[in-house]
């Protein structure tokens, strides 16, 4: 049996000294697909463009490729930095690197922006090639399936038939189910945390009400902000702040703020003071998420996921949909996550085992609410790290003469 | 013992042949004070206006009397209908009647419009006398304690030394509460429900968000909209839809609505579309609320309820605070509220029972959220008539000679 050791190009691994955890340096790439893609709400996409990273290497076989689907906010950028002077690294970085779950001495990992973002991949902030003028509303509306459908042609740009796993959270969990049912045979394992099969009317509700904090933004100008020269800022970032309280627990808001005041004091008056820490930390996270994330997007992204049903066309039966799986499934949700609570996963692994698809599905305990799929956790780390470990002994075994 | 039956007055009654648990036509009072009211803040009303309603009739002994005090929008018309054409009676008509939990056969019941609200009592959309103009974000900022000291000058004014029961849910609950600390002596029972000693973070942040989004909006002119002949509509709209997914729990919305198309297909393009039935539900929430609430009156009832802390003044020990208090608690809770959950209300009662205080509590089975203590529940109705039964014995055991 050969032990081939997979290890990243020197470039990546530059910077490593300080950190032997992380990726290190890197650097985006980008590929425009001129094949037209034939999109879920009738419409096609002529040509577009899809920014992405890769940490380690894709061996010989070809079968130790992982595919990282992002979430609502998320893109590309997933584990290590862009320069020395990056000051935070890539949104998944505890769990890509090497010797992390995501064990990039092992996998060649891909994370890309998917379409319809706004950190590359092209969007409705992009050039529509027919107007010459930024797209904006008269972008497609995508579903779940667009984004599995891009990321297939992005796997066939690198060459790979078969993920070794397709992994996400949340938003980019449903992507990851959706590739089991798109592609049965193209991925040996998915990996789906704090996740749903589709959402709660509460959770759509949320949704709505960001979508109408943006939409009554006067600077929204119905969508035309950039011909505008106009940013809806103000409503983004109200739009930020619901998403950001649903993404935390009670308990963990309580644990980060409790009540303190930012004064220490009772005796404020104006009207426009901020008194509890909470609101401080909330208007930072709204106002600078405003200025980096396009509002467009922000609803695109949104009314995919209300729209996701992974069983809508199987009979609303989630055994006849997951009939189709031909991988096995690692799920795993968060003892506070209230938005993707653990029964949402329960739900999922019930319908796998009645399908007779082998799953695994482990409950972390948690205070930090569904951001937990984020941040770094113990338990998390070591659940998440064995089962990859298993994943990359069958890509070595695999190797085999 | 006398058994003096207490009969609502015939005007109050001329309709009731419709609907006997009806306390009938009523017609809103009000009463402009001229003693200075100081306030928590450190400011001083010179004179302000309460606009209110009765239900019932006060006793010779003016021991029957019971204070309605209400939630964030809620106001002085709380049971019966303002004239035979009125569609909907008060917010509470299901609880205040002759044969309900608050029996207008056997009290005098008093529901005010707080200060600072926008239903007739002085607020920030009425005059301020000094300047001629609308007060807007010059009216003062207002605690809960001041209008605890509001509604006892009411009390003098209708001649009610002592409250039989002094009875709120949410932020009612908290005026409720704060009366047993203020006026220990005013008062035999406080009847405290779905509300708590204080808000969690997570509670204060949605308020905040709320808030950001109305004076986010552009048309809030820095709280002028009314002297700039503006309104920030589409701010109170988002704030009350907030708010609204809030007081309803994930199931309770679910219940209603489920994942329900509005049109039935999945096939809508447009942004502007409507699609889920709870959308179009929370947009006309929250379009008809911006119709009818002052938006400064919204920012100044939910500061009161951040600020509102129990025990603040008690070295942050809730014993030691209701350890003043003197009269008889009810506590009463919903099993799916989830901001203001029987955690919250088993905190109450676990500190009024370690400071000696007479106090009952009942958690209520229902799927209806916060909002839960506004609506029919037999449960609910037959805990709350029972309590109130006793309350209303010991009234007429105090008529005996």
């Amino acid at each position: 049996m050969s032990t081939e050791k997979v290890s990243p190009p020197a470039q990546q691994r530059q910077d490593a000294s300080d950190d032997p955890g992380s990726v290190g340096i890197v650097v985006p790439q980008q590929h425009t697909f001129v094949e037209p893609l034939a999109l879920a709400c009738g419409r096609t996409l002529d040509q577009y463009t899809l920014v992405y990273e890769t940490y380690g290497t894709l061996n010989r076989e070809k079968n130790n490729a992982v595919l990282i689907c992002h979430a609502l906010s998320g893109h590309h950028h997933a584990a290590g930095r862009h320069s020395e002077a990056d000051k935070r690294p890539g949104w998944w970085d505890s769990y890509i690197g090497p010797g992390k779950p995501i064990d990039t001495d092992q996998f060649f990992v891909v994370s890309l922006n998917n379409l319809g973002g706004c950190h590359g991949s092209t969007g409705p902030a992009s050039i529509n090639p027919q107007t010459g003028a930024p797209w904006g509303p008269d972008f497609p509306m995508l579903r779940v399936r667009d984004w599995v459908h891009s990321q297939a042609r992005l796997a066939d740009l690198l060459g790979i038939g078969q993920w070794a796993a397709v992994i996400g959270g949340s938003l980019g969990g449903m992507q990851a189910m959706r590739w089991s049912l798109e592609y049965p045979e193209r991925l040996r394992h998915c990996v789906v945390i704090a996740s749903a099969m589709k959402l709660s009317a509460q959770n759509i509700a949320f949704n709505e009400t960001a979508r109408q904090a943006i939409t009554s933004d006067p600077d929204f100008c119905h969508g035309r902000y950039l011909a505008e020269g106009k940013l809806p800022r103000r409503g983004l970032a109200v739009a930020r702040m619901i998403g950001h309280i649903t993404y935390l627990s009670d308990d963990g808001l309580g644990k980060k703020f409790g009540r303190e005041l930012r004064s220490g004091t009772f005796d404020l008056g104006a009207e426009e003071e901020v008194e509890f820490q909470v609101q401080s930390y909330l208007r930072h996270q709204g106002d600078s998420f405003s200025g980096t994330f396009d509002p467009n997007t922000y609803i695109l992204m949104t009314r995919a996921l209300d729209y996701f049903d992974l069983a809508r066309e199987y009979g609303d039966d989630p055994v006849a949909a997951f009939s189709n799986a031909r991988c096995r499934f690692m799920l795993m949700s968060f003892t506070s996550d209230w938005r993707f609570s653990p029964e949402r996963s329960r739900e999922i692994a019930d319908a796998l085992m009645h399908a007779n698809v082998p799953v695994s599905y482990a409950e972390i305990e948690s205070p930090m609410g569904h951001d937990a799929f984020l941040l770094p956790n113990d338990r998390y780390q070591r659940v998440f790290a064995a089962y990859m470990k298993r994943v990359a002994a069958e890509c070595v075994g695999r190797d085999a003469p």
